[in-house]
């Protein structure tokens, strides 16, 4: 491991672990911060009258959007002194900057810089205001360019805005290449990710964002290699034992309590769960193909995968902490349960999931009976059965129960849905994701033997699943195009856990009915009697979420 | 009110009263049974191994469908004996029977008869067995025919030859017109039914079904004179008071507890619920319109309607009776709750949806305010918010917990779905419906005014809804037939409840975009963003139930 490498895990254990190990709270560790019961409790997109360091460090420790802060952060610096250092600085000649000087201000520094294109930034004053927290420091010392290429919400015009107040100087001709800073000035912060199994059909690296492979996903329980990854960013480094790693919940009333993994192992009964977790945009390309062009992963049927989880109830924890016990009375801010991971990544369920005696939410530390890889939320992660995969957040380090959504991107923005007639979404105007719709898909076509009696036999598999439990209770197969219908067999898989939290594996027998080229339908129904819609054009969203209409598959015998 | 209606009245009340009065069970009180700890407790679809007598009675007290308990009669009924009566009564020249003699074997008479077309029957020993209780002895003294017209589940063979066993002779030519037994020898078990709003649309007068007419659906809480109606029988007459009217619950072992309507309001909170009932009927007609034809009544869109429930809530008294308290585990038997009506209809829900601190499932006294209408239950019924009304049953004097779902018809047959290819349907193969798929309408279309600026413009308005108590988040409109759409503005009324358990109202004032004659489209997303399937082709089924494609509406300007 790099020297540069260990001195940004120290700053991150500087800046994270101690803080969780000491019960106090992140907020009230920081300077220039007032106490506060809950900085979470904002109006929804009204921001608090509150000083502007205090306004910002709200926003950075609830994971809100950049965009949010930035706009916040714009209005106080469109103030008169603002424009008059804008104007100073567009006066003077660039200084220029040698990359060495650079790399010294690293995130060791008291100083850190980053470079972006040919420029250089002091971004000293930032950090704290920074929407995605400390994580900025993993570019100090070198390029952004790199970061914001992953974490592309960052390039806007009101981004670049903030980023040109902090603008100090330009990097030294000498120093650039062809005009560019050499790309070994910049630290990949993917370096540590884990060796993956080469089966997983890779749709991006960095961030890695991989699906199951088809032959995988004919198992009940996929296997963990091939479980399908969804990474937002990089893979945390989790060096300290069970003993030290903590998870802090903090309460409305501000309370913090925490637990050690060996504490929560220790102090509450295990479970072991079957569970499904699906992306949203799982089949999105689907919707591209059928509909339009869509924003997002391209994911073809298999960003899906079940395990059987174990861990601890998180309804037993929050009980212990103090909300949410039996005949307890829940606190009227009590309304949303926020999860944090390591990495920066955050999300929250309803309240009423979270303590939901038959909702089964985990915090779980096993996967198939071995440990939790590090892909899949080493050494913790919360598992929100039937709700999309995007909550069960992983690499958890903190929880906090409060009268807000998690005010992240991946909360506010990015799993919602809208009418097909919206290119533009207002996102406060829909609800985001939590429960999955009804979906399935076909996974494999054997095609008929030689022999005369089964040579007009089509053998065709895949799984069906519904969000909130609901189990599936049809499966309907067509083979001439969604004209004629018969029924799949549904197939008998033991599951654990109050409601059916697992997709229903199925397979198809019959006659085909127009046994030259064909197109094979499926669609499912569940509990509730809902069914999928027909056609993407009805359901179409730029973003491509939930693409979950009849999954139709060309066939032609002898293919 | 005649003396024979009296005396009917007066044989219901002896018959089922007083054993509820007395905490004793329905079927202990009987001759020839041996004690049960369940009754309803037997293995699904097959009948225990148990003497004949006691056989009948299972099913009698559990509301089975007749066709199962004359399938289990009949067979019995091929012995050596049963054969050797047969051909004895058939070498017989067949006894003359006065209709005066008929009317004195009444229901207060010790051997009560009924005719059919212009036979006689002694039904004396079928009573205990006849699945759908004492009630068969309103028919006794008179003609059964005009019964089974209304329950014509018993117009088939095996039902008629069970009848033909009990056959001792034909009317006397003297007493028939034409040929015929005289109209008025016939009781009209609806002489005693409420009168009626003379605006509800009547589908079915006897029994009462009768869909809220448009003008009504507008309204957020449904009038209760304009709620539609839905019965299956006739409206049972009670006239006893809160004091004296008992709620009976047998528990899974065997243990039966009793409350009063009186005891119920003062031992246990009341809630008010604003709860939608919707038939899984509604807009069957739509079903049969665009797709084929089918079974049942041919609802449009007014088989659904709102109201404000006042009562006790039935987790409450089941944990007060034993079952159910929290922080008490729950044996293993107790797997359903099933409700039975005073009138013989019979329905359950699962002990999850019954004893979910959030399913909000009232024992209800009162509706929009006032006492609860005789058509809708009077005077305790039990609402079950999020599931198909059919669960919400009327008139309500015993819960039974059970391992199993009710055995009656209602439950087991006639609300489930099957594919679309699935004709002749075997009833266990499905799921009874509880929760309800999602599901809108357009209730009201406003022309454009003659101004100019209007002219283009339409104002839609109507209602959408889904089970489980799922939010609608959002209503999707097309004015051109399903190409384009647009969303309907979500109008905020109040609700009472732990979940979404009411219809949301919409209304759509926009451009027509092809204001010549054009269709009119509606379709609904929940927060799970389950959406309504698009055409009736692919979720068509015989019984026509969960008509839930699409809403369309032909409009043509000026009309």
């Amino acid at each position: 491991m790099s020297k540069s490498r260990n001195i940004l895990l120290d700053v991150l254990r500087l800046t994270k672990r101690p803080k969780l190990q000491n019960h106090t709270s992140f907020l009230a560790s920081r300077p220039n911060s007032t106490a506060s019961p809950n900085p979470f409790r904002t109006p929804k997109g009204i921001p608090k009258p509150a000083p502007p360091r205090r306004r910002i460090l709200q926003a950075l420790v609830g994971g809100a959007t950049f965009a949010t802060v930035v706009g916040a952060q714009f209005e106080e610096r469109t103030d008169a002194k603002a424009n008059i250092d804008q104007v100073e600085a567009s006066e003077k000649k660039p200084r220029q900057i040698r990359l060495h000087e650079v790399r010294q201000h690293n995130a060791a520094s008291r100083e850190p810089w980053v470079t972006k294109g040919t420029s250089v930034y002091d971004i000293t004053d930032w950090v704290d205001a920074h929407p995605g927290g400390d994580v900025i420091l993993r570019a100090a010392g070198g390029s952004i360019d790199a970061y914001w290429n992953i974490f592309t919400i960052h390039k806007k015009q009101d981004v670049y805005d903030i980023l040109e107040q902090y603008k100090i100087g330009e990097i030294d001709e000498t120093d650039l290449i062809d005009g560019h800073v050499p790309q070994d000035a910049i630290e990949d912060p993917f370096v540590t990710d884990p060796a993956r199994d080469p089966s997983l059909r890779v749709l991006t690296a960095k961030p890695c964002n991989a699906e199951t492979p088809p032959e995988a996903l004919s198992d009940f329980l996929t296997p963990n290699p091939t479980f399908y990854v969804r990474n937002h960013m990089w893979v945390p480094v989790v060096e300290e034992p069970e003993s030290e790693y903590r998870l802090s919940i903090e309460l409305p009333d501000g309370e913090e309590k925490s637990y050690t993994i060996k504490e929560l192992k220790e102090r509450f009964p295990m479970h072991k769960i079957t569970v499904t977790l699906q992306c949203s945009g799982n089949r999105r390309k689907d919707m591209t193909v059928h509909a339009k062009q869509t924003n997002g992963l391209q994911w073809t049927a298999g960003a899906i995968s079940s395990a059987e989880w174990e861990g601890v109830k998180l309804r037993d924890v929050l009980a212990d902490a103090g909300i949410g016990a039996l005949g307890q009375k829940l606190p009227e801010d009590a309304r949303h349960v926020q999860f944090m991971g390591l990495e920066a990544y955050g999300a929250s369920i309803p309240i009423s999931k979270a303590i939901d005696p038959l909702g089964d939410v985990l915090l779980a530390f096993k996967m198939n009976g071995e440990e939790l890889p590090r892909d899949h939320g080493y050494p913790l992660r919360v598992v929100v059965p039937g709700n999309v995969a995007a909550r069960s957040v992983k690499w958890l380090r903190k929880i906090v129960v409060s009268d807000e959504e998690s005010l992240s991107q991946w909360q506010r923005r990015d799993y919602k849905c809208f009418g097909p007639n919206v290119s533009n979404p207002d996102w406060t105007k829909a609800k985001s994701i939590q429960e999955m719709p009804i979906t399935s898909a076909i996974t494999s076509v054997l095609s008929p033997s030689s022999t005369e009696e089964s040579r007009n036999q089509l053998t065709v598999e895949g799984y069906a699943y519904s969000g909130g439990g609901r189990e599936i209770v049809r499966v309907d197969i067509s083979t001439d195009g969604g004209k004629s219908w018969d029924q799949a067999e549904l197939l008998s898989d033991s599951t654990k856990g109050s409601k059916a939290w697992c997709w229903k594996r199925w397979r198809y027998t019959g006659p085909c009915r127009s046994c030259d080229e064909t197109t094979l339908v499926v669609k499912a129904t569940d509990e509730a009697y809902n069914t999928q819609p027909e056609s993407y054009e009805a359901i179409y969203n730029p973003r491509g979420n939930l693409a979950t209409a009849w999954h139709r598959v060309s066939y032609a015998p002898g293919t």
